[in-house]
């Protein structure tokens, strides 16, 4: 076993990166050693952010990317700034220079090439020349809609037609949240702000559906469609961030559509809304298979979203620093897995 | 892409190897190009013991090991013979001395150091001095009851303790199935049989439950434990192959138990038995992980054992093929996933 503990610095101090610094302040063999953050937390303690004491931890100071990502200062960043390759684009090929390994949760990032193929490919060739790896990883995409699809068809002889279905849960999301979801809205400023492409709504579906299809051989025969509706309440619902008066919008369902030799074969179903069991709504993840031989799958309630997205990335870093140098996707690396013992014996000699 | 067909031999023309044979015919992309078989089948059309006619496919004439696995003779032998690698080995050697990959159905195979960790580091040593692959795999062990656990661990920070239950039909299964696991006979012949240690039951706890705390980094503070019973028909229940009588034996109930520290920590359920709509016995797969988050999965009704084993078989051909040489186990690999196009694009370039 590796002596030295797995060093990690941490890019954004959101809810998902606080998150991440606080799950891995909970494991052994692993240190956090940069935290990389903007405005006016630069130069403050990362614990004064986080709901885990220092003790008689060393201090680890928030500083600007300069100050922070130099040369092999860690094995990997977690990178926890954005949704799209585009916006997570030159802070990924920063890291990668400094040779060190990336993980982040832009959602576009678990199966890039579906939206950014140029990107995607300079981000490998940046990677390769670096010796390093950079892997897209989360719930949704990265697990429930997409990875763990394709290992169930790994149980059949023949896949005629997949659905995946999610349906969440979004009370425990903020108002950034509330806000690309157009939870709380009435339907007409919900309509409005579709239209004028100011919801973003679930990012992935374009993801999930190419790395399915790939998984499988499958080729698209045209562009992943998706529809996007509001979910209108019939009740009053109210969470810490968002209150939503009857009619109006308690969330967002999202439909994504992919297409073989012009034959819809991959369907997904994705209602995200607020106080859901309100009206009766049972939340949880569906994954149906129809060939050689079906599969039903349910997990109820589903695998909530904040946690998930951090213990997959979280569990994908001994994988990440294990991988021969490139982008990677979940598709090429080992299973996620809990990490319980010391992070330091998940990970090769090299 | 490569330009020749992926090359497979079948080892054992049993139900497996039968079944497997089938299923690549029906797969773009790879051919079989000979089958090892014994006693009378040897020197006869590999077509007489399908159920897929031969049309105007180039014959193949069921061979010795010595005339039909020379070197390289093709890409990777399917070895269907055995449970045990000990009764595996010498086959699988033999293979892996020719350089050519190796994926058995082996049930101890899937995780052999459980039981054999020497014979694992000899089959490691032999398969890297080749330049080969040997994969152990299957429907369960193999997917349900250990990988497919792992992967839900993923979306976990924490995971206190595992349930993994699997309900499943004994109906499609022939004669040797049933007295492998007591089907028919006596309450007092079946606990006579399980003294003797007659009864093979299911294969698979020991390996399944290693691997889960292989995977998460959890030490067994002792041995696997596990248990067998009868399961005790009320009604009259008849297959193809069985009959049971009413206080006769319709199945084989085994738990698993797996310790960590010496608490429970890994839980293995799994009765199996002919006909189990008969009193009401709803199958399935099940898998409960206690941890953060809960995870509650089910899969109704099971996978069916005989085609998922022939799916897993054959969908991790590609994997092997481009892993790097070792004895590899599920846990190393990328997931295994249908292989709905042509094969040859599973292969990545040399």
């Amino acid at each position: 076993m590796r002596k030295e503990n797995v060093k990690i610095i941490i890019w954004g101090l959101g809810a998902m990166g606080k998150g991440m610094a606080e799950a891995l302040l909970a494991k052994k063999g692993v240190d956090i050693v940069g935290v990389v953050g903007r405005g006016n937390k630069v130069g403050k303690s990362m614990y004064d952010f986080l709901d885990v004491k220092r003790g008689n931890r060393k201090d680890v100071i928030i500083g600007t990317r300069d100050e922070v990502i130099t040369e092999k200062a860690s094995d990997l960043v977690l990178l926890a700034t954005d949704s799209y390759t585009r916006n997570a684009f030159d802070k990924m090929k920063f890291c990668l220079e400094k040779k060190i390994n990336v993980i982040t949760t832009a959602e576009e990032m678990s199966y890039p090439k579906a939206k950014e193929p140029e990107l995607t490919k300079e981000l490998d060739k940046i990677a390769k020349e670096n010796g390093v790896t950079v892997l897209g990883t989360g719930i949704n995409p990265g697990l429930i809609m997409d990875l763990l699809v394709v290992i169930l068809t790994g149980a059949c002889l023949d896949v005629d037609h997949i659905k995946a279905e999610r349906v969440n849960s979004l009370s425990p999301f903020g108002t950034t949240v509330m806000h690309e979801q157009g939870v709380g809205t009435t339907v007409e400023e919900f309509n409005q702000k579709m239209k004028e492409g100011k919801l973003a709504g679930h990012v992935g579906f374009a993801e999930s559906v190419n790395m399915i299809a790939d998984a499988l051989g499958w080729k698209l025969s045209k562009k992943v469609e998706q529809t996007m509706a509001p979910i209108v309440s019939k009740v009053y619902r109210k969470t810490p961030y968002v209150e939503v008066q009857p009619g109006d919008v308690a969330g967002c369902k999202m439909l994504g559509y992919g297409y073989v030799d012009n034959e819809l074969k991959i369907e997904m179903v994705h209602p995200q809304q607020v106080e859901p069991q309100l009206e009766g709504t049972n939340t949880g993840d569906y994954i149906t298979i129809k060939g050689t031989p079906n599969i039903n799958m349910s997990n109820k309630p589903e695998v909530p979203g904040g946690i998930g997205t951090i213990a997959m990335c979280i569990n994908m870093i001994p994988q990440v620093i294990n991988s021969r140098p490139g982008l990677k996707t979940m598709l090429d690396l080992p299973v996620p897995r809990a990490i319980m013992g010391d992070m330091r014996e998940f990970i090769e000699e090299e």
